[in-house]
């Protein structure tokens, strides 16, 4: 295991799926942050499952607590420990899924890696483990909002086979974004999505989907090279969340095709200081934040637990045949929008301290 | 700077493109494992410039010594310092470049993280940084082919808007690699991205590109979820080189438009242990290695230095047009193969060392 | 703040003495080991306040709680999360100790770190920020004895000017130190430490201590040089500790005095190693543990809550005469003994995991 | 091998006494502090072995070279890389020493730990390790002398059973103490000690000693609570040096003796600050540096290495005798001086830094 991100901001999550609860120790916090759980619970309530017709039925409240860390309102610049309590916490008898390894999720290697896993709902590989990060996320959101005036925001650019047309990132908020259920904010392609995700439901299937996320207002000199770019480190963030396949920044992938006269990003005067007149960079420059706005692609892979029938194999190498019970979730992709804004604030706020322990001399 | 990369097999890089010389500090590579120069040179004349026509004509020697941690031709499991020495030593004369950053490169970020930066080569931000890497990575590299028979091998996929056509990840060799100085294992495409190479050299610009890896025989159980998954870690190593704009892993972004009854790779008994029929998966499910290929792919954007004039502004906001002179690097992703490969073996090894403090119990 | 301890096996503690709760996250214990509250409970038991009528009288039930990482009582290989709760949740009004830093307390240098400090109860400085730490050191406790016949028994070897004759390490165990409340095994020694401590009470005094401790059966070849040298870990671990001033490991500051013909530890076979016929080393040459017994001494200075009436001044400066209300603990070293058992237990552990890892090749 | 020690500071060393260097790797110091080798050479020549008649012969030049990290008389931001070559860069043939374990050396341990040993010369285990150590410690000596005015200064306090009196913490300098070669710097004790070495050095003996530090002007605030306090960190970093076996601070051991109302230190008003009237806490409450001077105390066993016959067993366990040839050092504390006071530094520049990063907010 590792469960601690970040080195002078560190968030150290905990918690399986049906133990009595997951939560995250945040360490580092400055003190004198105002902090109370309704700065918490938004973000908590837009990750949870349940927010709609299209999202797995299990209505967790998922009430966050502070445990530590905080007094009259304000951080001490203490641990941080902030709870979220299961509600079901009797893991399960063993059933099938004991014997039976569930195609591309974690079971297999959880059981070789640690010769034990949890016997239900996926321990540790559990999405239900992204509620420490989002609960960590929002306190670095808060402080990042607070002390530079960053603004984070994810919305879902992609479903299945369905893209959404270039959002102006300039502007879009996450209102925009929770305007539709689908958190698509491009409002014609969030009703083509929702209806795909309603197809992919009825036909016991899942499907894939891009998260794309901007972060405006970001000071320039974040990033750590040349181990801990700021890229490199977004990366390791978003590749640490569960269904993720791939990320990319600025041009991206796409920008391989560019030669370098169209790709490079020239620079201009912006009031007092420099900016570029385009942004293939996507707001970093050899590993470190440029004061443009920074934003990436996740790619999320189709969700692994679906209704139809699967051939496979059990543990001892017998075809079975595995069908997933009661409803689950098509499409993770309008849940991670959180997730992601959360863990890119993670990321933000680790490096702002860093760089500022550097200023300071 | 935030130059330590690894858990218990760490590697500390150092050197500027112009400072005395470049190198590594490997830390907690295990002893007794047999190793000399030998080892090490091959990748890093494989990474070096002036290999070709095509590559950059700097023919400098790169021959690395092995300063500590070894007696006797085996290593002592004390830390092991490679060095490079640097053939142009001296920094050169505060010119244009003082006063213009280079649009996409770090010579604006880096001055305002650091307030000062290398006067020329870009410093930390230089390709030549990543000798260091290279070095590491040789002696990861050997170390899992001599303890699990590990086969690391990464080629080019596509230059600009040229791709290869699906390549068999589990015959491909670096030598079918190097058969064509482009590093693209089919010939004819390889023939077709050369002449892409050599007409953006023509024109004084600089062209993108992709390198794939694929990882074959790594052990099942590699990977620490849940901040430090197998794909998770090298997506940083991958993201903290320069120049790359995107990570992904098995279906990738491709993958998102797939269906889940389509992705799922179904277990199937392979001899005495499971695999998979398919592996979108990418070798890696909840984080951890399934013992099926790894495999992934890097984006790399346009090499920044360009020929041709680019119309930018000075540090202090004033009009002026930039234009690199000498020869230069049109593409560098046929050097970044043993890059990419370095960088796959250190986080590999340090992977395979963690989970063997776990399995010893 | 940095509350997290160990490289492998590591420990995040959290909370101050009047939040919710107090508790601890493990992260790296291997999986399959047996494990319930009633392993964790008793060195919680003996560490907490109120055992005995020379101790003080708040009698803080501190029953600890699994809340993850394991299932059917067997850790999973995931976090474990160890809570307990507090009883007394509010943090006190602003009285006089908001004006006036208590001499010799942290009240002043957490205000001045952090602008900002616990109102009351002295925040991560209290002693019962050990919680966490004995609650994780139970499970490494236990982890060492199962898996090597690891043995850590820490006692009571000096109280103010009385200290203990010569122990036998070799057999001392916990239920021998336990036979006197004031956790010294030698019972003579014990019965007059017992009177000074009550004089200093009566005397609304305190007394400072010094604590011993041994570890027998630890492995040959645990420790990492050279900055994580066992000796090293050790010191750390025990300085972290609250009211420690002090270390020192086999000869210490006494073996200052010898000569090398002396203090020498002369190798000589035991059965079918390696074993040295004295000890001054401590069970440890250059950082690594010989299979010899290890052993150390903690010095503990007075406690510094004294009922006598101290001059001070309070933080704007102004003479002022501090007194201390109800009952304190005059001295801290009987309960302090399971702190440095929990300490050691989690050095020892970490270092014979990343030894572990090693040996594996 | 653990050989980088830091978290924003960050020093990794490497070498062994007969490869062919040894040196160090400093990562994060910050930008443009003015730095060349004339900055680094003064304690490494207060280090070196060979200072005079009661000092080891072998004079090596120990000349230090910055290999990367400054340009133009300036630290980049970068890790800078500083080089010691080593005279004598053949390992010797396997002798006596292949078969016998020096008696409280590291031969057996590290055989035991790596399966694999330098064979001559101690290899990490060799004093001449810390030289990496005492050329990072002058970057960060000068950094804090230039930032905070911080003064670090050691001296000998006890050579075997001579104990120096009391000296002045508030004034000494290290010409003050670099007046006599025993670095002692009461003239009449110093020339005892220096009488007791000799006769040690005639006896083929060897004898211990106790290094003292103080540091002045040290900022409040520096320490992180609660596994990296002040005093953690400072025992951590001087029991990693090689022969120390105790580590104390302010009243130590010796403050276990008193009573409450003796040990603690009431505050004073300082100017425009708090202080205290005395300073048994030794600068550090809370394990926070609280501005008053920091001291504390390393104790050094005997040199292990003595000319006198020993009677022990080789590896398979047969009786022999072993006799140091050649001349020794038989007492390190002098040379030690240098290295306690490095190790400070490295100390106090990481905690400032972490500091900072608080601050900032």
């Amino acid at each position: 295991m590792s469960s601690t991100f970040g080195t002078l901001f560190r968030a150290t999550t905990f918690g399986e799926s049906h133990c009595k609860g997951v939560g995250v120790v945040v360490d580092g916090c400055p003190a004198n942050l105002e902090l109370s759980e309704a700065d918490i619970q938004p973000q908590l309530s837009r990750r949870r499952p349940g927010q709609s017709d299209i999202s797995t039925p299990r209505n967790e409240a998922d009430q966050v607590t502070i445990f530590s860390g905080t007094e009259f309102g304000k951080t001490l610049g203490t641990p941080i420990m902030l709870l979220v309590h299961n509600r079901d916490q009797r893991p399960q008898d063993y059933g099938e899924m004991s014997r039976v390894p569930r195609p591309s999720h974690a079971d297999y290697t959880y059981q070789m890696k640690y010769d034990n896993r949890a016997s239900s709902g996926g321990g540790r590989s559990s999405a239900r483990e992204t509620i420490g990060r989002v609960a960590a996320g929002a306190i670095a959101d808060k402080w990042l909002k607070h002390t530079f005036g960053v603004e984070i925001v994810a919305w879902v650019s992609q479903v299945g086979t369905i893209a959404a047309p270039e959002i102006d990132r300039s502007r879009i908020s996450r209102s925009d974004v929770d305007a539709h259920i689908i958190r698509c904010p491009h409002a014609e392609t969030a009703e083509r999505m929702q209806h795909l995700v309603e197809e992919v439901l009825a036909a016991k299937d899942s499907t894939g989907g891009v998260v794309s996320c901007v972060c405006r207002n970001v000071p320039v000199g974040l990033g750590e090279p040349v181990f801990d770019k700021l890229e490199a480190k977004l990366a390791q963030a978003m590749l640490s969340l569960p269904a993720t396949k791939g990320f990319d920044i600025g041009s991206g992938f796409a920008g391989t095709s560019l030669r370098g006269s169209q790709h490079n990003d020239p620079f201009v005067r912006k009031g007092q200081r420099l900016g570029t007149s385009s942004n293939n960079s996507g707001g970093v420059q050899g590993g470190i934040s440029n004061s443009e706005d920074i934003y990436f692609r996740v790619a999320f892979k189709p969700v692994a637990t679906i209704g139809l029938p699967q051939e496979t194999v059990d543990f001892d190498g017998n075809s079975t045949t595995l069908e997933a019970k009661g409803r689950h979730d098509p499409c993770v992709v309008p849940r991670a929008v959180a997730i992601v804004e959360s863990m890119a604030a993670l990321v933000l706020m680790d490096l702002a301290l860093r760089q500022r322990a550097r200023q300071a001399y």
